[in-house]
């Protein structure tokens, strides 16, 4: 007899992951490697160095490695918002009247309202133990800005943000969030760097991009002693760190003998779907147990669903690796959504490769869709979701109504993500009924691919 | 030997409290019993049921069982949110570096941000158990105001909320969180009520008040039928339900050996306070134990340090019951504080009556004390307070640091009310080296005194 499940499983701090997980260890078709941009050599750990702090470019290039020791600096930190609840979602099997199982890890009980935070402490912790000054990068909805404000002010170590600068208008209560914290933020572009300069004398009054703000970063970071840039998704390292999630549901599941069908997450870059899923593809790699695996995207921005996949720039400005992914192409501008996070023209490597591999399965879904997903569950939850989290919430609603047809009583875990108080723009759109659906045309997407590098 | 103390306590669902604790019975000395505004007799259950939910009114003049059964419902709502945790300050700790131990009772981690989901649930509830369709409610901050409307989509209640027109239009997340859950919010003063007709046609374009929002939705509930107003603080029967967080802590502590030597909550109308020393209260009058206690309150709005111990209206519009406690008069408006749910011009009657009786101690601080100490403990402990939530910070804080000067190795618990996501303008007034101090002044109270009413 199984024992009974409680709402929400909590491990013991003695049961908190030691380790990270490198799923590429366990992959027999590794990804395919990083290229310098210019000469299309593959990334070296010098080259990766220069950008990013050295263990971290290790951490990126770590192919044979299965586990990583995590640092007992960091480990500490983890456990002031860690371990996370897996929720059993009691309540809304109910309301859906569904035999399936439903559960939920649930990454927003910490300041920075999402799962950020994993990577952003372990970043800051080996910029610190490099002697670094500081370290530098860009946010767009400000989740990441948080989180690195956060884990920068623990260890400190100064923080440089470019805030994509419509965001740093619209979003004046994330940008105090990051000035609470110590962090300074720069509306981007500006007049600091010689990127911004040149866009400003082009485009005067621009309200910047996510790409000019990554060159901003970026030049800044090498361009100052003892600074390095960092990242909050789509490199391999950020999954490295936010497999703290998968390991810690892997546990949670195995002490109450639950044995999961379906694993759902949101995907972006990849950093949340890819700490989720990394230990769970491991056991199926390795023969071990057998999983559905599914990648939850916008319609107005479908790289999984819809994208191509071949080698790409990683960013607008062309000056980081290029990595082959499933991409909508580098110069790709996806339509405003409110689910900024899930705005990226491509995806992680890793998770890319496990798509090729079939592996991955991959949906897309509306706006609207989305934040109806969002709405019933924060009603019936109790939680207010992240618009990027309520793709997952989305997608495991509509495989448990399935199960409600079939009479399958499956087990379903989704990754929730973060909170939805920094969102509640998008929402008031929704309440108005005045959300837009944006989906791109095949011709719009083949333009786009037509500008692939040739690699 | 003592066990190791985690950094976040957790409970088990077993553990969780299956009953509130009602601390009038325990009590030798009574509070002074609420009286009819206009005759000045004891306050009857039948003449709080035409304004409160009948078994709302019973618990508000219940004073003889110690313990009330928290009903199954609520009790499997609150696994959704509770146990919440009690967590080790040990990064505060040691950046003070203090002997002392610090311990925190965290109530942020559900959508509403706050304790007020513990009455809120129970409120609703009971409403749906009476049959009636709905209930109304003021809201300034918009804490309750949230936390009310999830209850009530929670049991498919309808709920008005009337929200001070100032805070309606400077708050526009708060309100569309509310509307997220199903909730109307009005914004106050309105013209859907004599009340409001009667103040907008006397100061057209006023901000409204929280006693104007009151009397509207005290009008609502009486005239419209199947309706009742509830509130979410300030009463007995708030402050009964809140004692789960008060039950949590003494449990969590018993669980680890660990006895308290200080008690700290901030306080406003009392309804984390009370819930939060009920139980301790209840030991030390049983003889079991010795604590401190101490309510931190505002400067700007003094009740429990320079208030007076009289009978008073509980609402400017006077038609509530008169309640005997500390008060700055019903007429005092305090000035501006970001702590919005401290700006209230009374105090519970049974926390009254244990500072009458020199159980409970009180100090207050000044705005900008109050933001620093937030601002230290988001850096440290890696959490965003509530303004309100931070004056407990600043005492436990300065607590800690006479423990250094003495070297004690105290042990301190304070409440941690509530998160800061929706109090950004106050932070950023604060980082912006902006915010204003107001103390008022010896005679502005004696003139507040002076308009008492004579009973």
């Amino acid at each position: 007899m199984s024992k009974e499940i409680p709402y929400k499983i909590y491990l013991e701090e003695s049961e908190m992951p030691k380790a990270w997980y490198n799923l590429r260890a366990d992959m027999a078709e590794k990804p395919a490697p990083l290229l310098d941009p210019k000469t299309h050599a593959p990334a070296t750990l010098d080259m990766l160095s220069q950008v990013f702090c050295r263990e971290l470019a290790e951490q990126e290039l770590n192919e044979t490695d299965a586990y990583i020791e995590i640092p007992q600096e960091i480990r500490d930190f983890y456990k002031m918002f860690r371990p996370s609840p897996l929720v059993r979602a009691y309540c809304l099997e109910k309301k859906l009247g569904t035999p399936a199982k439903i559960y939920y890890k649930f990454e927003g009980n910490n300041t920075s309202g999402s799962h950020k935070l994993n990577s952003a402490i372990a970043q800051a912790y080996y910029a610190k133990k490099q002697g670094l000054k500081g370290v530098t990068t860009e946010t767009g909805a400000g989740q990441w800005g948080t989180a690195l404000s956060m884990a920068c002010s623990y260890f400190d170590l100064d923080c440089k943000v470019f805030m994509v600068k419509v965001s740093y208008e619209q979003k004046p209560f994330r940008r105090e969030v990051m000035r609470t914290y110590g962090a300074s933020v720069t509306p981007s572009p500006s007049e600091t760097t010689a990127i911004g300069r040149k866009i400003l004398a082009e485009h005067p009054g621009t309200g910047g991009s996510l790409g000019c703000a990554v060159s901003e970063a970026v030049e800044t970071a090498v361009s100052s002693e003892g600074y390095r840039y960092v990242l909050g998704s789509v490199l391999n390292q950020v999954l490295l760190h936010q497999t703290v999630i998968g390991l810690e549901t892997q546990t949670a599941l195995r002490k109450y003998d639950i044995k999961p069908d379906v694993i759902i997450g949101c995907a972006g870059g990849g950093s949340n779907l890819g700490g989720l899923i990394a230990p769970f593809v491991g056991e199926q790699l390795r023969g071990e147990a057998n999983y559905r695996f599914i990648a939850v995207e916008p319609a107005s921005c479908p790289s999984l669903t819809r994208g191509r996949y071949a080698y790409d720039y990683a960013d607008t400005g062309m000056i980081c690796p290029l990595a082959k992914m499933y991409t909508l192409g580098a110069d790709y501008i996806p339509a405003p959504n409110h689910a900024g996070g899930l705005r990226y023209h491509g995806m992680n490597t890793m998770l890319s490769a496990l798509r090729a591999q079939g592996i991955l399965e991959a949906v897309s879904y509306k706006q609207t869709e989305v934040f109806e997903a969002a709405e019933q569950f924060a009603r019936i939850e109790g939680i207010l979701p992240a618009p990027e989290s309520s793709h997952a919430i989305r997608a495991a609603i509509d495989e448990a109504l399935r199960c409600k047809e079939t009479g399958e009583e499956k087990t379903i875990v989704f990754g929730l993500t973060g909170t939805g108080y920094f969102d509640l723009a998008g929402y008031a759109k929704y309440n108005d009924g005045a959300l837009e659906n944006y989906v791109p045309t095949d011709a719009e997407l083949e333009a786009s691919f037509s500008k692939l590098p040739q690699v």
